[in-house]
This record gives C-alpha cells, sequence and structure tokens, in this order.
C-alpha cells in the first residue's frame, strides 16, 4: 500500500460529509463542517483538516458533541451578536450568527459576535476570512482545553488559544493570520508525534515538568506559552475575551467537563470564540489603498512575506492538483462511512 | 554628586509640569502629560517617565509636536470616536475622547477610539487603565517609528508598535500588560545603551544586518519582531488597526516625516492608535466573578503572577517611598525649568 492517497477537493469534501452524516451529523451541518475540512487542507494547514475527521466522529459517538445542534442567535446590544453553539461543532454558529453581525458591524463601525458552548476547536483562519471577504476586519479568539502552563508554572491551565485576524484588499483575497498563542500549536505536536519528529525547545515540558523535545512525551506534559511572558499575557486575555465575555467555558472549565465523557477526541467542551468585526470604511476611505502602500514596502525587502500568501499558494496547488492524504488515516475515514 | 536623586511623585509631577509649560505646553496639557510621566515613574516603567521629558521638550523646541494642541473630537459612527490629536501629544486626546467612547461602548456593547496625528508614543498602559477603572475591557495599540524589520528582512520598516489590555476586577484595579510587539521595547535598548548593558539574542541587528548583543550597535541598526513570524503578523495587525484605520501614519510614514524635523527626540510623527472597548456587562453578567476563578487557578501554581500586579508593588511602594531618578537626568531635566 502506497504512504499517501491524492484525493481532490471535491472527493476530501463529499468523503467528509458522508463520514459526518453516517454518524449523526445533520446534513446541512455536515455540509459546513466538511466545507471547513477541505478548506483547511487545500490551504495547506492539514491539522484542522482530515486528521480531524476521526476526532470529530468519536466526539459525535460518545455524546459530547451534537452534531444535530441548531444555533441559537440573539441580538444582544447594538454591536453584539451572541451565539448559543448548544454544545455543537462551531462552523454552523459562525455561519447562524454572520449576516448579523456583519450588518452590525457596517452600520456602528465596530461590532462583536460571541459565540459558547462551543463542541470543538474549530480552524479560526475559515471563521475570518468569510468577514475579510465581506469587506471587515476581524479579529477571533477562541479557547480550547487545558494543555499549557502559565508562565513559571507547570500544570496545564490555559488553552493554545488561538488568534486569527483578516484584513480585505482591493482585488485579492483577505490577508491574515491564525495561530496558537502557546508556542506551538497542538496538532502540530499531534502531527510530530505521529510522524517521529523531534519537537523544537520551549514548546513543552514533560509530564515531571522538565523541557522535552520528544512530541510523544509533550503530549504526556505540558505545553509552554509563546514568547514567555508576553504569551502569557496575550493567553490571558484571550481566555478572558473568548470565555469570559461570552460565556463560554474557560479551558479549565472545559477540561473537567470533557474529562466526564473520556475526552478521546481531544476537543474543548462549551468553549468560547470572540469574533471582533471592523469596518474600514467608518474610519478612512483611502484604507483599502494605504494598506497597499504598506505593503509593497515589506515586500520590497528579500525575504519577506506577507502572511496568508502561502496559504494561497497552497491553496491555487490544491486547486489544480489535490492534496496528499495519509493512507492509514484515509483508511480509517473510509471505514466510519457506514458509522 | 550621588548617582541618583529620590524623588517624590508630587514632585515629579510638579517638576515634569513645570518644565513642560516652560517649553511651551499648555497649562492643561502639561498637567495631563505630567501625569502620565508621574504613573510611568511610579509603576517602575521608567522608560516612559522622567527619561522622555527631555525628548518631549526637543520635540516641541522643533517644531515637530504641539505643546498646545487642542484635540478634536468626532462621533463618526454609533460605535467609533475619531479624534485628532492635531499634532499634539496624545494623553489630552485620550482624555478628550473618554466620555464619548465610554457612553458609546456601554450602549452598544462595543465601540472603538482611534486617535490620530499623534506626536508621541505614550505608555499605553495608562490609556488602557482608566477604561479598565470605569468597567471597561480596553485594548490599546499603536504605531511609532520604524524601528524593526519585517521578518526576513534586515531595514527597518514597523515599529515597536505596543499593545495594552486592561480588564476590570471586583475591588480591585484592573489586571493587564502594555507591551512593545517586536523582541524589546525601544526604551527597554535606549536604557541598556546609557547604562552600559548588554542586550538578549534575538532583540536587534546592527547597522550591517548581523545580530548583535550591544545596545548602542543595536540602537543604530534595527530591532527584530517578538517571536518570529507570529509576532511579524501581529506587528502588521498594529500597524493595520492603528494606522490604517484611523488615519494616522504608518510607522515608515511617520519616519519619513520625522526626519524633517531631525528627529532628535526620537518620538512618532503622526502616529495612529485605536482603543477597543469592550463592556462585560453586556454578555454575561457573572463576568467579574468567573474571572477571578481563573486567576485564583493560576496563583494556585508556585512561580506564576497576574499580569499588572508587579506594577501595582511598585506604586505602592513609589507612593510610600519615592522613586530615584539618575542625578545626571534630573539635573537635565532642572536646566529645562527656565525653557
Amino acid at each position: 500500500m502506497p504512504d499517501t492517497v491524492r484525493l481532490s477537493l471535491a472527493e476530501i469534501r463529499d468523503l467528509s460529509t458522508e463520514v459526518f452524516v453516517a454518524n449523526g451529523m445533520s446534513q446541512s451541518n455536515a455540509e459546513i463542517v466538511a466545507g471547513v475540512v477541505t478548506s483547511a487542507e487545500a490551504d495547506g494547514t492539514h491539522s484542522h483538516g482530515l486528521f480531524r475527521v476521526p476526532g470529530y466522529v468519536s466526539s459525535m459517538q460518545n455524546g459530547r458533541v451534537d452534531g444535530k445542534a441548531v444555533p441559537e442567535v440573539t441580538d444582544a446590544a447594538p454591536a453584539l451578536v451572541a451565539v448559543d453553539t448548544k454544545n455543537g461543532f462551531s462552523p454552523p454558529a459562525v455561519v447562524a450568527g454572520r449576516s448579523l453581525a456583519i450588518e452590525k458591524a457596517r452600520s456602528q463601525g465596530i461590532a462583536a459576535m460571541g459565540l459558547r458552548n462551543n463542541g470543538n476547536l474549530n480552524a479560526l483562519w475559515w471563521d475570518v476570512e468569510q468577514f475579510g471577504e465581506a469587506g471587515l476586519i476581524a479579529i477571533a479568539m477562541s479557547t480550547t482545553r487545558s494543555l499549557v502552563a502559565p508562565w513559571g508554572g507547570d500544570k496545564a491551565l490555559f488553552g493554545t488559544d488561538p488568534i486569527a485576524f483578516a484584513c480585505p484588499r482591493a482585488g485579492k483575497p483577505p490577508m491574515g493570520f491564525d495561530f496558537a498563542t502557546s508556542a506551538a500549536a497542538r496538532g502540530e505536536i499531534m502531527v510530530a508525534a505521529r510522524e517521529g519528529h523531534a519537537i523544537p525547545e520551549g514548546w513543552a515540558l514533560d509530564r515531571d515538568g522538565n523541557p522535552t523535545t520528544d512530541a510523544k512525551a509533550a503530549l504526556e506534559g505540558v505545553q509552554l506559552p509563546l514568547g514567555a511572558h508576553k504569551g502569557n499575557a496575550i493567553i490571558i486575555m484571550v481566555e478572558l475575551l473568548a470565555a469570559g465575555l461570552t460565556g463560554g467555558n474557560f479551558c479549565f472549565e472545559a477540561d473537567d467537563q470533557a474529562l466526564e465523557f473520556g475526552a478521546i477526541d481531544g476537543g474543548p467542551s462549551n468553549a468560547g470564540e470572540i469574533i471582533i468585526l471592523m469596518d474600514p470604511g467608518g474610519y478612512h476611505g483611502s484604507f483599502l489603498a494605504r494598506i497597499e502602500a504598506l505593503f509593497d514596502r515589506i515586500m520590497a525587502q528579500d525575504g519577506t512575506r506577507i502572511p496568508g500568501d502561502r496559504r494561497y499558494a497552497n491553496r491555487a496547488r490544491a486547486t489544480e492538483e489535490g492534496v496528499d492524504c495519509p493512507a492509514i488515516l484515509y483508511q480509517q475515514i473510509l471505514a466510519m462511512k457506514t458509522g
């Protein structure tokens, strides 16, 4: 058997949708979540692609996440939308609140959408890109589960708590980024453990609180914040905004709750997420022209690039050529088609 | 002559006010800016304290900053306040827009205040703390001048572009942080150069683009972003929000403009700043109680602390005992009393 299987984006989408529906997701939710899986594969962020499908399935099988959840959207204030994900997957909740959030950002100048009771950690780039395409600046932050020690400590308390950012551009797809505020994303360490790679120093401590470069020891131990005290402060900010403000679980609360279900899928329980939206038109009409001058200055130096450009290069290639999936993972997912 | 002079906070405030007025600042602006200098000294962030006074004076003397500027406040949208600092110092502009911004955040749930044409880079903690004390969560970002190379490059383009955050607490002062999104603040390197200390690796390149630990070589070279590509992405976000959205100068524009005045004071020219304000009451009533549970969990681990706690400890000590100022700096400032 070859090590990898080449799949087209359409095949990834159809397979994911079929597997999700066979295992208890509603058709409409499955189409949205499969779209996220497909986008992640296309963009080269495989840790949020097919790699996540078995975990999503097991989280429905063990009853921790409700694949048929119907998100509840509340008009919470003139510039606030609150969405209760109802213990379902978060992408359908983002879609449910999207049009109201866009309308508020455009009319008020700035708005926020808070999500609570998220059953999974989504690839946040997907959450913000759609607002960037609507002409808005978007910042998203999400809690996950307890995986990261506070700076100076050695026990898991915070999540890998990602921040994503998208900014519209004239005649081009949005620029932006999506990364963990821990030194590494969980998925990066999971992929290293699966493939037998070492991880850099500074990413994690082992179960005894000692620094480690062994990915498996890191998964049994605790991750570390990005950039010492600065990353630690940013992670606390994410917890306060994504969970504190929205009513979603702090990571330590999510962890306590997930343990009741065994949590073998590794996802968060009832996590929180905040998406802040700003309308550039409200401030300064020449915004789109001015930022191109900044991007030109960045690209005028050798060795630089605009955040997100590699993602779009990956996407163009994947659309043309498809994506290589590890054969073992592909067989595992195929076997889930019968539920 | 002793190396340091012990000054009370009242002496720092009175001296700064007198020197500012003697050198062209209006009395009302001088009282506000002197309050910032005093707060910075009290909190132990000396790089924004008396150390800045000579630069503020020279920036008025060379005509780059207007000490008598009267900020212009515009009600830009239901959730947006725009303030034109009119090429003055930024703290009076924050004060001018404050009550409208607070009112909007409370009524809309989220609001933003954008400042443009700032003549100096303020200690952003001062900007956000007052909103935290008003019960709001505040995030501030500001551009400075071109001091930092984009990731992969070796020429100054971005600023040290700080982010500050404040979150209200029940019965306690706000928690939060204020730091450069470059590996180090400019002031940290200036202090190291003044005192003859080496700086850590990863902070800067020298004028030839080589890594350096020599503070003076770093000041002649270029600083580096925090945490490689992640910090680089965050700096770009700060430029887009603080300057792009507000109409303030990007750092490279500020730099071009400052050079016309010689810029010996090292401050930015017509920089931008954005302050995002969120009302915790709008989302979740138990916010203040829930976040204390998170802080308790952090403090339950040995070696941890809540961001901002050292600042308050410094402030309590400074209020009681005063602050030590380098004698050379004190004499330099005293000599400016006659303008």
